[in-house]
């Protein structure tokens, strides 16, 4: 391995964590694992790695506290880009096609703005408003949803072979799955295509050996719920 | 220049298609510039190249209508990969410094979390409920643009050399001057550092050739107001 040493900060239920377990997984690059507070106070660890968010996961790199890399897809970009022979790679390298980098970082990104924060607007409701607020998120989710079953289409991965795409969306499923069930929507119904990748994908055992059930991951958010004073 | 022909779509105020213009000129590659509509109809040509947020900018590369490159930070990205011969790079190649790149993804995206957005909760308000969340977004913009001071410290510019970061921020500051009027606070004493280097941005011919003035800036959120019934 070029460099020293990996370490990952991370939270178990952690989609943007996971995202770094199944690139780390995928290229074999071997890591220590540092599970971090999520509710309680954070490490000093964590605040002298990401003093800007105090969020996971951080990947730390090289000697010492090493170098700090924050933010889930800029570690799998860097993962790329310091680890060159360490494949697969994630997205094609500049030199091979350019456009179709960009294209995996405009659907990543769209990901990042219409999934989770969409999804937790769903479930993190509080009286009348709240209430409200959430049918408007359920609309924008499944939108977002089919939006990405037609981009999937035919193909095996979002960009024909397992890359960028696959790894930054697929530990949404299962929070995809809960938002499901407090939203009243079917994800099989709503995107078939991505319900059938998002298996295919499970078959991986960089994936497999990432992500929970969806199932511990509506009763994990069933506990934020408590710990929000949304639920008694 | 390699491939074909390069069009930008964009509207003349965007902060994100101002990123685009500034690169552009950097790296001295001819385009053609295409003024779209933002508050009427879009654009037949806009619709088609960027069916999921019909927004600009849109970089279109290639003969006919081109391929679409759509989110300014992806374009950034594509002009350094499918032009390495048209220096300046705006990031550091992979093979030079991965965690150069990794930390400057890290603050443009921070950028684009936390100040145009948060700006825009500032100058967006309606109402009673309109006012509180103002005040909530001033002191956020507030404390993003002091973090932003505190990253840029003594350097010349936020990579150390003028680059992605640079061109990130730097065309949303007339808009930081203009929720700066709307917040009653003052980018000189708030952030005094990034403001001596927006002017020092401001020396730059590719800069000066595509941002417009704070004033021109306050007047369009001023139409904008009206336009959102916001104001009379």
């Amino acid at each position: 391995m070029a460099g020293g040493e990996l370490v990952l900060l991370d939270f178990w239920a952690s989609p943007f964590g996971q995202r770094c377990r199944i690139a780390l997984a995928e290229k074999k690059l071997p890591y220590d694992y540092s599970e971090q507070e999520l509710l309680g106070a954070k490490s000093d660890l964590l605040l002298r790695s990401n003093p800007i968010h105090a969020k996971v996961p951080v990947l730390l790199h090289g000697d010492g506290d090493g170098r700090a890399v924050c933010e889930s897809l800029a570690i799998l970009e860097y993962l790329d880009d310091a680890f060159p022979d360490a494949t697969p790679r994630l997205l094609p390298s500049a030199a091979d096609d350019p456009y179709a980098r960009a294209r995996a970082r405009f659907w990543a990104d769209y990901v990042d703005k219409k999934v989770y924060p969409v999804g937790t607007r769903l479930w993190k409701v509080k009286g009348e408003e709240g209430v409200r607020a959430a049918a408007g998120a359920r609309g924008e989710l499944v939108e977002a949803l089919r939006t990405l079953d037609g981009e999937l289409g035919e193909k095996e991965f979002f960009g024909g072979e397992f890359g960028f795409v696959d790894v930054a969306l697929v530990p949404m499923m299962p929070w995809v799955y809960s938002f499901a069930r407090y939203g009243g929507f079917s994800v099989e119904e709503e995107c078939p295509r991505v319900a059938a990748w998002a298996r295919r994908c499970m078959e991986r055992d960089s994936v497999a050996g990432s992500l929970r059930s969806p199932e511990e991951i509506y009763d994990f958010i069933g506990l934020l719920r408590k710990h929000y004073g949304i639920d008694d």
